[in-house]
């Protein structure tokens, strides 16, 4: 089969930018594409009860010793902890849908240049201007990127993507989904390459 | 450095039990040995508001599904889901620990025994005769294990586990620490591996 495989992940979430760096590699190895799937955790959370790793007590503080220690476990340079964490998504994620419907040939360039800014050069994509600066870097018109955050259009295509996510199952970033198996975290990139080789087990 | 690698788990945990299964083979790949640190989950999520995988919404049933998948990942034969789960697992924590004070050279194969009546021969182990009948198996003597369970001392010496294992920062099975560094889940043990290879990183 050569279908995309779904690929789930907020903007917020540490280990969805390690995934957003080797799904690409993982799916190409295999032939496959990648489907980038931006959604809100936070609207996902309500349902599962669960909140933020980092403000869990005990998690918290070994989750931010375990973003570090597998930025470089996964070989993904120049990961640091932004000094707001964490932030709300909308803005960066509307972007993303935006570029997927008007040009979706730059979506992967856009969604590298909006997770760089975040978890590389500690910009706040939570403030339109700056998420709209940074896809400006993935190749898109920066003030119709600008544009698309505010556009009821958009705003409802990313409330409708949060639907289909929670009834896809997914709960968590990054959540993968391959010909209908799901895998959730980078950590499971390992069983992806796997299922992918073999046709699943 | 060659000091034993402590590894905590709770017998109701299936990563736990996937853990077991594979943590004494990466520690001898590195010349260390395995500390077992049986604990009662249940008291840790007192302190971080956690509840068992199987019982949070969406994630419970992908987290039976990913148990599986992961067994089969991690070349672990024979797993399946006990008909009860979760359970207490009080009766098998205090074997384990006066298997440690009395026979140690013993840990392990009780170890071993019991997390293998639990998660492949679907025994109820949280009944402390099924229990000592699990431990026998692993080489102890089968009425003095059963005793033990409630032996005060015993009792004590899991009491202080706990305590222990919280001051060290653990809130998850497996929970593994490598020298002062803490590794959550089985998904860790690639970079546990290369912890140990490289001495840090």
């Amino acid at each position: 089969m050569t279908a995309p495989i779904d690929f789930y992940f907020d903007f917020s979430s540490p280990y969805g930018f390690l995934g957003s760096e080797k799904i690409e590699a993982l799916a190409g190895r295999h032939g496959r594409t990648v489907d980038w799937h931006p959604i809100l955790l936070g609207v996902v959370f309500r349902q599962t009860g669960a909140m933020p790793l980092t403000e869990v007590p005990l998690k918290g503080a070994y989750s931010r010793r375990d973003f570090a220690r597998s930025a470089k476990f996964h070989g993904v340079e120049g990961f640091r902890m932004p000094s707001r964490f964490p932030i709300p998504t909308q803005a960066a994620a509307r972007i993303v849908l935006w570029t997927k419907a008007h040009d979706p040939s730059r979506t992967a360039a856009v969604v590298h240049a909006l997770y760089g800014a975040f978890f590389r050069a500690d910009g706040d994509i939570s403030q339109p201007d700056v998420a709209a600066e940074a896809a400006a870097q993935g190749g898109v018109d920066r003030s119709a990127a600008r544009a698309s955050v505010d556009d009821p259009a958009v705003k409802a295509a990313l409330k409708a993507e949060n639907e289909r996510a929670m009834t896809a199952g997914v709960f968590g970033s990054p959540f993968t989904i391959v010909d209908g198996e799901p895998f959730w975290g980078v950590d499971r990139f390992d069983q992806i390459d796997r299922w992918l080789s073999n046709g699943g087990w």
